[in-house]
């Protein structure tokens, strides 16, 4: 059983190369931190990412929502005065409205997730951190923005002072997480975002203890390359919140949660340096621009864990 | 100001000629007992299709829905598992997120209506009946049904024995719907299904009254013709409610509401036993198969209500 830790769209192409090396036996702990509510539906962006690349159906030129996309109701709800800042494509939409519905109804995220996921083909266990609302804000010098308000509206265009992870505290993992985590024979955090896909996860107590406390493997997959986020705000995070933007601050900040770093060969200098923190270093290609790239470091980063769990 | 009452797409088309003669001075009181909640999103399939029609962007081919349309939030749906026995289509789905978003904050059906006619560039005012909730209820021998669940799930293929309307006899006329008809220099009754779209209005005390006792002209288009409906289950239902199935029952069943009635050529034998009742009788061509139909049907019914006004 591989447990992965995801956010968006790197953890998702990194998850999609895991499942076809474990299938059913992989269990992909997803952010929630990110969803919100728009039109009174249920967006959980991460969730959808991970489950859409999964199953082979995610839109290759946006990274987030379905491929073979219609954009009606968002042209319409323009034209109806509706807001339009987030953009929903009418396929996907299909799954904010079954959710939304299924939730009202009383299901857990949990349970509307893996029906979701399910419908749609997936075979590895899709699961959100927590069924307990946990909602990322962004400080800046001007107020604390919703996750969504910043990172979609504003187009991440304001320097952050910090971030915040509401509910955490209170948010149990759910009963699928700490199930998965315990049969874990090796648990990889995803090249995701540390600050606000990793970081809500690690957030929920539940969750970091077992983390903390596992004897299996733990690898991560630096998403920086040659000082550079491949997408996303992470660099931009980094660099506002006081970290050198390398795969050694990544390292740094998950010292003591993981056992060794997947880093790209563009950082090979780096790599003493990791060492010294008292963490395994491999070095390979990380930038995944198709599907056997994303087989290739899974599998590479699963042969690499198993080496440390022997070791 | 010209008040219309009117429920789907006859009384829509009426509507529409009837807006090229009044413009801003045509309101239209819709029947709303069709409603109902799917998705947890409020639908309303009358106040719909009026408007869309009065926008000149309604579907030519279904009769519902908006012209253009396209079918992947539907598609999408059924993919995951979810209801697809009421088609909505992508434009559409628009109309009711945005209103089932504005209603649960608090505005009125009324205020939506009217927010969402307006962006669709309708000039009349698009009243709904009521800001309560009414619905239409089928009686059956073996129960009641929803009215959405008879007609589009059943395709009205189960006998009827009765209809009612909870929650009219609470329901109260809107103060547009009151103003309109102290207002109405003439009211009429559109060539809408008689037992599941006029009556609905007709169940609100506030409105019944009203047009009973009003002393401008009230002239109603009958939605049969030769002994059958253009469209939908008026004719079956006249039958199984022990009808007979022709306009002199249409006259009979709004008899002391209208003083003058509508009829088609092919019914002008009709009209004798018709006048017999009180009523005045205009035999015209009342298929409306394009624009121009409605445009001259709805200046026919105007001369002739303008005409009984005077006499």
């Amino acid at each position: 059983m591989i447990v992965a830790l995801a956010g968006g769209v790197g953890g998702a192409k990194l998850a999609r190369g895991l499942a076809q090396i474990a299938g059913a036996d992989l269990s992909v702990i997803v952010n929630t931190g990110d969803d919100f509510d728009h039109f009174d539906l249920r967006i959980c962006p991460d969730v959808d990412t991970v489950t859409y690349t999964l199953a082979g159906k995610a839109n290759p030129v946006t990274g987030w929502g379905l491929e073979g996309e219609t954009w009606s109701f968002m042209a319409q709800t323009k034209a109806l005065g509706g807001e339009d800042w987030f953009q929903l494509g009418d396929r996907d939409l299909a799954t904010h409205v079954l959710r939304s519905q299924w939730l009202r109804r009383g299901e857990s995220l949990t349970q509307v997730t893996g029906k979701i996921a399910a419908a749609l083909g997936v075979k590895a266990a899709v699961l959100p951190m927590s069924d307990a609302p946990v909602r990322t804000r962004v400080q800046t010098a001007s107020g604390v923005l919703d996750f969504q308000d910043y990172f979609v509206r504003l187009k991440c265009d304001v320097p952050i002072t910090g971030l915040r992870f509401d509910g955490a505290a209170d948010a149990e993992p759910t009963e699928a997480v700490e199930h998965a985590l315990d049969a874990a024979e090796l648990v990889i955090f995803c090249p995701s975002n540390p600050f606000v896909s990793i970081d809500p996860i690690l957030a929920i107590t539940g969750i970091h203890r077992r983390l903390k406390a596992t004897r299996v493997a733990r690898v991560a997959v630096s998403p920086i390359i040659g000082g550079k986020a491949v997408k996303g705000p992470a660099a931009k995070m980094m660099a506002e919140l006081g970290y050198h933007v390398s795969s050694l601050a990544v390292a740094e900040k998950y010292c003591g949660l993981i056992d060794g770093i997947v880093i790209d060969m563009a950082d090979a200098d780096l790599a003493e340096d990791i060492r010294a923190l008292g963490m395994a270093v491999k070095t390979t290609q990380t930038l995944m621009l198709n599907a056997a790239d994303s087989a290739r470091l899974a599998a590479e980063t699963v042969e690499f864990a198993r080496e440390l769990r022997c070791g």
